[in-house]
């Protein structure tokens, strides 16, 4: 049988070999509760200390900053539901159509409450900073003093991988007095991402994007803008309570630094093989367009092929032991055309036939040629 | 060196090694995001299925009414800030005085918008029913159509073990209109806990408690009496979003049927280490009090000793390499006597003197002998 190639990347990594052997003596021998004070804890409580260092420093922040979440998904919802939460504050949200649903149902949660404005954004997938300025003027509207103001934009949308220009967008919505979060969960460990250069005050990150495990992710706060999120004790300065994920913290850490180490040298080969990816099916003569803006994620690749089923194309590869996915990510529920490709209006007789090949730092070159000819091979089937 | 003695276990317990075989597979080759619809992601997608079934299985109910978590905390969370949290709404909670402080710091964070009652409990720890078929009495107070009553009380103390009524305060709670949570985060995989029998509607319970992972924990909710806690992908049926953290699900699944089929055979031996300890301190002639009620968690043994300190007999006991907890467990920061040794009213001069042992599967006779006996040493010394 021939070796199995994985190419959803965006959805999900395979953990890093040397994360998993740093969680282990905490999946082990190691089990103290971090939060008691004898000795026997001691490892645990430093190992979560050294993590949070260890993150601060791959994001250019420092440790009093991240805050230890269950993955990407509560980060956004911590950023949505809990910043200017106060009772009686009205929250004007503004955010893009294209952002992944932890953004965009946490705001849809809160609509009763506030008011929330959805960017457009142009063909390529980007935001624009002139329409975050237009959203964020408030001078000739009616204003109040119980109104703060957050603008939340993806920093690499999962689906089509455009980078969006962040530290533009954060800059606008500083000038218009707004605090700016961006969903970070496809960036981090990808790009360089340095919170202070960009000039951000929150972002959501997920391990399991970036080589690490399942189940955790982290919350950078700047200015301690949001409210706890869970309550209870005291982990997490007292802002989001629960026993640590010790393991999966330390997993998460050894995972991002080895990424962010290895930063231009993954990214220098993850766009060769894109390049030789891309080489085979310009090639081809296949009717297709590729999804997303020149400034996009390493490997991210969505094509919409003329006249093609995208679950059908995802059914066959599958078949011949290739895994990789249709328009939405993370959802295969939900079958309808993504709300991202709706937004950046890929034509009608090519919407259906899109899929995403998301080639990470364990792909060779051997397995994108089997890719790319598997794909030119169905898709030339009369 | 002699070897540690772990006698923390109400704090966090050893992950089973069968679990962590069990997660070691979806920590390594089978990393598939359980969302995505190809053959490769088949493995985790059916490995949840199967934790699900065997997790309902162990408290007596049906998979559809369990809902994973990032753990106890999350858990509680969602039961109080997302039971009946319809814009509008006025929710009465009564609990308890002696809860966790996920529950009471998340009622701590619903006051300003709703009622909050607290029952007290007798010096057993025990909350009456009659008390709250008092409180949630309205028949002669002001009642509105948007009001919805909620009930939640601890199955378990986590500082004495005192196991409250939970059969009988469910009743009362239903004969007067209102909901039953109970956080049973201590209770799980301990003693026998059938979530029919008991007629709770909704449970909170965490993996590590019962030799299962950090970070991952369920929430029981009967008839879909909460909202969405995190929003986003349609995982958990859309209730709880973000990808599932496959590993820590399985472990806990693992570790919580492992410790419901031997429940009988821990007790037993938890029991016996649990009566010989109280007989080495009962022979030594100290002068302390045992905490909590006759019908207690095994091998849960919170002591006040008369004229002692606490801190420095946990500490002096970590010198000699065992592990034991202070008053307030899961939380060193807050030194302060804990809400529960303050609720039972235990006398000034044995309240600081307050140490909680708490026995688990895999401590042994040799053990709690040498707990007992430097206790006993300690606590002699002039």
């Amino acid at each position: 049988m021939r070796q199995h190639i994985y190419a959803d990347n965006a959805a999900t990594t395979k953990l890093d070999i040397d994360a998993f052997e740093a969680m282990k003596p905490f999946l082990l021998e190691e089990y103290g509760n971090p939060s008691q004070p004898y000795f026997f804890a001691k490892k645990a409580k430093i190992a979560i200390k050294k993590a949070r260092e260890t993150i601060a420093e791959c994001i250019g922040t420092e440790p009093e900053h991240i805050f230890f979440t269950s993955g990407g998904t509560e980060s956004d919802n911590w950023a949505i539901k809990c910043y200017g939460a106060a009772p009686g504050d009205v929250k004007v949200i503004v955010t893009s159509s294209i952002e992944h649903h932890a953004i965009l149902n946490a705001c849809q949660s809160q609509k009763i409450q506030h008011s929330i404005h959805y960017l457009p954004v142009d063909k390529n997938g980007l935001v624009s900073p002139d329409d975050l300025d237009k959203a964020l003027d408030w001078s000739e509207k009616p204003i109040c003093s119980c109104m703060v103001f957050l603008a939340s934009i993806m920093m690499a949308n999962n689906e089509i991988g455009t980078i969006q220009p962040i530290k533009e967008l954060a800059a606008v919505a500083h000038k218009r007095g707004a605090s700016f979060h961006t969903d970070a969960v496809q960036a981090v460990g990808h790009i360089p991402v340095n919170v202070k250069d960009l000039d951000v005050d929150m972002l959501s990150a997920s391990a399991h994007k970036f080589n690490g495990p399942k189940g955790v992710g982290f919350f950078y706060d700047k200015g301690r803008l949001v409210y706890p999120h869970n309550d209870g004790g005291s982990q997490e300065d007292g802002r989001r309570a629960g026993t640590e994920n010790v393991a999966g913290i330390v997993g998460m850490a050894v995972a991002l630094r080895k990424n962010c180490s290895k930063l231009e040298e993954n990214q220098r080969h993850i766009r060769l093989l894109e390049d030789r990816f891309m080489g085979l099916i310009y090639q081809s003569g296949l009717d297709f367009i590729r999804n997303g803006s020149e400034h996009h994620l390493p490997g991210l690749i969505s094509l919409s092929f003329k006249n093609q089923d995208g679950e059908k194309l995802l059914h066959r590869l599958d078949l011949m032991g290739i895994s990789v996915s249709t328009g939405a990510a993370c959802d295969s529920v939900n079958t309808q055309i993504s709300h991202v490709l709706k937004a950046i209006r890929v034509p009608d007789d090519y919407v259906r036939g899109t899929i995403r090949i998301s080639l990470g730092k364990n792909n060779t070159e051997e397995e994108v040629d089997r890719i790319a000819n598997n794909i030119i091979k169905i898709c030339s089937e009369r």
